[in-house]
């Protein structure tokens, strides 16, 4: 395929690593970042200390702090910010934005007050109907995409000829394979949700629990994420994808997981302050907890780990009773249980 | 619940761990083995240590090499033979077991030749229709249930009055809980096929691939164990609960798989016969990835996994060969492709 101008906004772990995959499909791509430090590094000594310390970055990978000529001369742009910042970047970027550019977003979160999903907010403030918005999600730490592990994800939107636009650009043969899917609201909602089972699965493991118990809230987490997709639309097959279980079992069981880490510190009795300032990053899963409690109340969906992790981290309940409440709900038939209404 | 006379045949890693949860809901369990010497260090030093070598059994655990006075005064009778010597086990209890006695079975595997299920072989055997067998399955690690980590289980059979039996059992406040499913086909299949999907991501890990390519291999796996499950006449819940996502993510991600342990030694470059030498303990997957490769051609159903998996373990494939093909499949919508088809 021809090679294409892409602007990455921002140079956060996963941004970075996403600019190293264009890169090495032969795309002319750059970083945008509104820190000139952060700029400077990429640009001279091909590295971005603070999020991915180890990686050397591509020759043909560039920084900029100049959103207007990052984006105004880009085929595609990609949006990488944290969920907070997607409204306030998107605009920045829209006076700039070239009309028959690809968007693509591979944020995972809901916006805290008025729990839109980051498509929806791209489609406000890019003025673009929602379906000209692609989402990239799935089971893709940035620390392995970085170092060119094998890698599956998913693009989804509700045009296919648009997510395949993406598949396009972002496939190669070497190391990351790309899906389509139209489900674009549960990509989204699976890839926000997931981070409050991480948070609970690292509560668990924290807590000594072990690996049966965070395998059961593992398969309570994929049916709470199904039961609330299912609500907003989503469908069941997208739960059973990379997007889903897929992300689910990667972001739950691996040591490079910020929400996991989060989880385990705070059963280590730390408060999440003190947790937010140790780990030094966004923790998505910690907003998306507030967010989704509100979800459920609004579509009227049980989301026990949800409760739980909202009452542990905002409420002050010890983590060990939070984890003792999900482990001993008083349910006994298995199909019977909200637990796996996963068709809803 | 009054105390019943429970009899645990073998005195595996499974049996013996079970064994205790029984002894710790307050009944006499008597765990049945050929071996003189195993039943004699159980009795005596209350220990088992081939198996779980750290554990320290319970007082009220004994053992018997006598299986006409362990069975016929048991209550209950638990089945926990590796599927290979199933049906050579069930014939030597079948003349003693009480017509009453509940059976329940926790061995995760199909009968090599015939390709039956567990249920079927004990229905034969033991002359009752199947509808009377349970099966236990979960994601449960011998080795944490024996030390009392919290853990949740399934318990499956056609009759829910002889499921609930079995619940009443097995289940305790403390840390062992246990939900009945009807779905004894879907439960029996998604056990044994899981410990295909564990080799394959022992494979994955040990070649160095990573968590990403790791989670795209379950979720792959969780579709192919879907399908076969559907064919055979389960029930697509089944795969989205405790005994099949649940068990699926424990047994690919927990350093205590052995057919984790026993596919990470394959990617390193040992032959089969040499792997197994080493695990000195049965390594359900080989067998299994046997009988589902023929499952796959009786039901017409797309197994690319246990494919790969076959041409390892029998056909001399080099790992990085089959797992490369796993990863590099040419499929590129996601819901079209087999790999989503959950429902059939």
């Amino acid at each position: 395929m021809a090679s294409k101008s892409v602007a990455v906004l921002v140079a956060g772990s996963w941004g970075t690593a996403l600019a190293r995959v264009l890169a090495d499909n032969g795309h002319r791509v750059t970083l945008w970042t509104r820190n000139a430090a952060q700029a400077k590094e990429i640009n001279e000594e091909k590295r971005n200390s603070k999020y991915l310390p180890e990686a050397r970055l591509p020759d043909a990978l560039a920084a900029s702090t100049d959103i207007e000529r990052t984006v105004g001369s880009a085929d595609a742009v990609v949006f990488v910010s944290p969920s907070a910042a997607m409204r306030e970047v998107a605009r920045l970027a829209a006076p700039h934005l070239k009309p028959g550019a690809l968007v693509v977003h591979a944020t995972k979160g809901f916006e805290s007050e008025s729990l839109k999903r980051m498509s929806t907010v791209l489609s406000e403030e890019l003025a673009r109907p929602e379906e000209e918005i692609v989402v990239l999600s799935g089971p893709s730490h940035a620390e392995e995409v970085i170092d060119r592990h094998p890698t599956t994800v998913v693009v989804a939107s509700s045009s296919i000829p648009i997510a395949e636009e993406a598949q396009d650009l972002f496939m190669n043969d070497n190391y990351f394979r790309v899906y389509t899917n139209p489900d674009i609201v549960g990509v989204e909602t699976a890839g926000a949700i997931k981070n409050i089972i991480a948070l609970g699965a690292g509560l668990s493991d924290g807590l000594g629990f072990g690996d049966n118990a965070r395998a059961a809230l593992i398969t309570r987490g994929l049916a709470e994420i199904g039961r609330l997709g299912a609500a907003m639309g989503a469908s069941p097959l997208t739960f059973a994808g990379l997007a889903g279980v897929g992300d689910l079992i990667v972001t739950c069981t691996s040591r490079h997981s910020r929400n996991w880490r989060a989880g385990s510190m705070l059963a280590q009795g730390l408060g999440l302050d003190e947790v937010l300032r140790r780990m030094g990053m966004v923790v998505e899963g910690v907003r998306t907890t507030q967010a989704a409690h509100k979800l459920a109340r609004q579509f009227g969906v049980e989301m026990p780990i949800t409760n739980e992790l909202h009452r542990v981290l905002f409420e002050n309940k010890p983590p060990s009773d939070a984890v003792g409440a999900l482990m001993g709900r008083v349910r006994t038939h298995e199909i019977e249980s909200a637990g796996l209404r996963l068709n809803g």
